[in-house]
């Protein structure tokens, strides 16, 4: 996997990080030759059976990137008041990204400028702006098989023009999947297949598992995730219950 | 999995750390109600082909365990002159622990002392000393079955004397394995299976093969005992060839 | 499977006993450190497809058990107008089990009786009486997990109250499947799974349908039973005609 | 499977029976349609590792055939001196056949006889008499396939003169097997490849195993050779080595 | 598979020939014991989606049987005006091929004319007329299990009156499924399960998925039949929509 | 797959075309993008059990390919001496292609020539000649890792100087087996793994086991190639006897 100009950005937006585990850390490591990426946590209006207030997903995802050159967690999903779509959510951050490359190019001194700029009128958005792209595990390749699951239209959008890097810990399932889908088959260039080659089986919903019954999650959430579960004592069966209770009662005040 | 007494030590000893993996981390914390656990890494008389020096192999499983209130590491091996069998490295810490469990005694309180002591007179060494077992995967229980791999007197004495604990991400497997031989079968009771239910595939020598080939282990070993092998170059192709080189020069001067 | 006390009773209930099979015969053998068995045959009232008349089951079972120390047939649910739920049987024979053991109590000589019943006023169900347990084979265990098939407070108080013994063909399916249910984790420590190593793949459905084409169950049930098949020449395609004639008849007369 | 002229006389030969099992009677079972059974156990002449001296496995041969109408026990192979090779002893029981068949028409009425004896001039061997053919599973066919295990000739032998009944628990992998194989193939006609659909893991070595450890073998064999296991303390561990003693001592006076 | 006397008819029906592919052909030729196939392609009528017109089926068949001497193309079903049920189908072949087989009789010299009349007389359809069945692959078997698929008349029927040549790459599923069927079993003597040894994986959707992606079917399909392909155009994305298209159009116009 | 250079020839080598099938030319025809093809059947000299004599191998190969733009049967390894080892013929082919290459640039016009031979003088070999790479399937890149099946130098120069297109039925078993090789890792980007995805089980061997036993090959291999078989009686019991003789008579006199 060769990426030689360094412009694509990732963004990691399917299901929800709750909390953000190892995996999804190994997701972003495997396609780190796309530059950065974005953690983009599910805002309290999807609400999900069993998602946490929306805060803590946001803090377990800033505790477990806050090393990392490669990821950084936004919270723009988090201030909208209703589901956003997955296409929507690529559209906003291609977007902001090209506002920003934009205004670096302003920035720069005359010359130079003009000379980007006269490039940029004649391929307007190819060049040198970033591009985002959807960051996912083979679930999600999946999930577009599943009928009246996606929108046919937003799949044809998110593949034509952003496309997906799936990583896949067995790349022959999912380069078969693609085979048999037309809309798939027709977007392959812009679905780049990584293999996982050392595999794990860690998933959010396994590690709210381990948790409500007491059981270690030690290596496979990062330390600072594991502590910040404990100190707020979430997960665990009577929070489960708590959190929905508070929140009942939020909604009849309101 | 109970063990009420919590009077029983872990040592793991099966593989060589090189290097120490979030994989071998999990072992110990899914044997955690045994207390207290030893790595005791394979010393430089163990010269099996691309083992690192020893003293890399301590000082990274120093690293994985410095927060640590469950494991500590071990040098004595490292020490020895000659490859020290599984059997003899089980008696050396059952008899150190013994030792250590009766100095305590013998430092407590006169009357207390006594009380103890006369209880260990009638029933010297199962009670209140710590027991050592031999912490494993499911890899060294079926090594048991490889004709001419062990001494089948060892074998007898490990299981006999000591006992396993084998973590496994197949337990039904494990336990057919034991059924189907006579002498585990017959110490089924000193082998405690434990299921390993999120499962992964890290081991040392994939991690070796990742880095040989510059490929990220970030997230499969923890953070400081990838740093430390960033620092030294370990594993590199070209680290493994100079490795060699040198101990060969030092082994001609010798 | 360690009973030392032996003071608990199994109870079969799972599927119906059309014809009793080895294989059902199997399940107490391998359950036999639990003391005693009884077979509950599914009633009339319980019109399954395919049934046979009580009456034909019930001296099937006491032929298969005749010569059996473990195992008795009970013919209560027999004479129920309706279908008894296993929870009801439950209560049923655990009742009955302890009127007996308290009247065996009140019998003994005087002296023996106050001490046990002094004791009894302190933990009065807990000790000395037997405890009934549903035997099953996985097929039961894993109908906890089709959802509306059991009503949950049945499953929570079969688990609470009496427990499980699972005989399995594949012990580790079993405790996936226990480890993936809440409830059933939450109950682990009343379940017994047992292992069936020297599998086989007998079932009342596959014996009916050799004997619908009239091949051999010579060795699949006891030669008592196979006697009493064609004796009376059940399960054949003429007699399950016949059968339904005669109950419509009946039916049509009352 | 139909086999009109009811003339094939079926011999059980591979594997020894020690103890027979209810999997050893299925087999005769399955291939009633062939007549005839008989089983030869193996003598003390062939002196496997584990084997009971030769006349329990007769007694318990018996044991287990005394109802059936099926099978007989035949000892001639006890009281050889020497290992007799497969293709000899269909060539033994063939030519004990024709002869008590040629007896039998011999006694029979003047007319009668000449008329058969004349058909026999013309076709001697192949009308009227019984056939022996090889019942066996699976194992045995597959080890045909074997390097070395069996002599060329003997194989082309037993397929071309007597022809081999196989059950099996596969019946495409044994399909398979006859296909891939040009000796095999070549004798097709002559395997009857018999589908044993409710299936079961019943072997000797399993029964040892189980009997070597106390564990139930009940309706795995028939109660008669249970008991008679139980009373003559087969397969136990100190059994074994018993036995093992006894005939060192006598071999050693001899 | 043996057919001495070459009597019986071989009807493929199941599934459309669009395009007829090499795994048609194979199914022909692993039944060529049974004398002559007739290919009978799905008319006009049958509108499942992605059907060619009518006329393009039939010429790739006929290209496709051209040099073959087993099996010729028949267009009577391409004439109705309804989709004609596969019951129906084989009446009206065995119907045919009754008569023209009489037609022959009675075309024949005088006295074996006489001869051949009599024999008739007496059995009238069964001997000397060819037998019409039903070719098919391990789906079509398999579709008999799906519940409300087929009228349960109609399977009697089929397999009462008429038969299948069931080709299969694995051949114990296809007798298992037999096995476990009540219905098939019944007619087991007038099911033939032919296995293909040498594998593959050819259907006529695959190949119209190759053509949609402009990807080789080269030596899927025979050379006329590609050829065919090519020059019509046929199975491309754009010739799929102008295909339809223009029925649309005559239907607006009829 | 994209070669939009169309510059590179590929050889195929890997096994003997005895015969050759639609198989092999499926290999030719997926890797189609890679312009031309080279059959070079195995020559005399490697008298491998069962090899028919060259010419018969060499004429089946040209008629398999006599329509074929993309393929052409080379005879230069049947006239050497002695065994040909795959290095040496990828040598051989590379030095003749580029030999060619030359020729035709000589031959061009003189403005044209003196222009790309001054390229040439620059990157002598690289640019404009064709480049001979090894077409396989899934078998021979396996063969690689077989322990003294090929001299480690040889994988190292094919790899590194030539190439490979490797088919297969499994991509990522391919994939899986070179990440798990170093030296086939390094040269990764000299690998290109195409899908097969219509996948089928022919081989020469299963040719050659249908023909000695009667079975039809119809549509396993071209109709020239099936014609000239069985005109030849090519493969059949009794020709690899007879050929067995003549072949051993001819060395006789010599």
């Amino acid at each position: 996997m060769e990426n030689s100009e360094k412009t694509i950005v990732v963004l990691l937006a399917c299901g929800s990080f709750n909390p953000v585990t190892n995996m999804h850390l190994r997701l972003f490591e495997l396609a780190k030759d796309f530059v950065k990426g974005i953690i983009s946590p599910v805002g309290d209006a999807y609400k999900k059976k069993g998602l946490m207030p929306a805060h803590h997903q946001v803090i377990m995802a800033e505790l477990a990137t806050k090393n990392s050159k490669l990821v950084e967690v936004d919270t723009w999903k988090n201030f909208q008041k209703e589901w956003i779509e997955t296409v929507k959510m690529l559209r906003h951050y291609q977007d902001k990204l090209e506002a920003s490359d934009c205004d670096q190019q302003q920035n720069s001194p005359t010359l130079e400028r003009q000379d980007s700029s006269q490039k940029r009128s004649l391929e307007p958005k190819t060049k040198g702006a970033p591009k985002v792209k959807l960051l996912c595990g083979a679930d999600l390749l999946e999930s577009f098989g599943v009928p009246n699951f996606w929108k046919s239209e937003d799949i044809t959008q998110i593949m034509a023009d952003y496309g997906l890097i799936c990583i896949t810990q067995a790349g022959n399932a999912a380069q078969k999947f693609i085979y048999e889908s037309d809309v798939l088959w027709k977007h392959w260039s812009n679905i780049h297949v990584v293999n996982e080659w050392i595999t794990n089986d860690i998933s959010s919903t396994k590690i709210q598992r381990a948790l409500r019954r007491g059981q270690s999650i030690h290596y496979l959430v990062l330390d600072l995730v594991q502590e910040y579960i404990e100190k707020h004592n979430l997960y665990s069966s009577k929070r489960a219950i708590l959190a929905t209770l508070q929140r009942n009662t939020a909604e009849a005040k309101a």
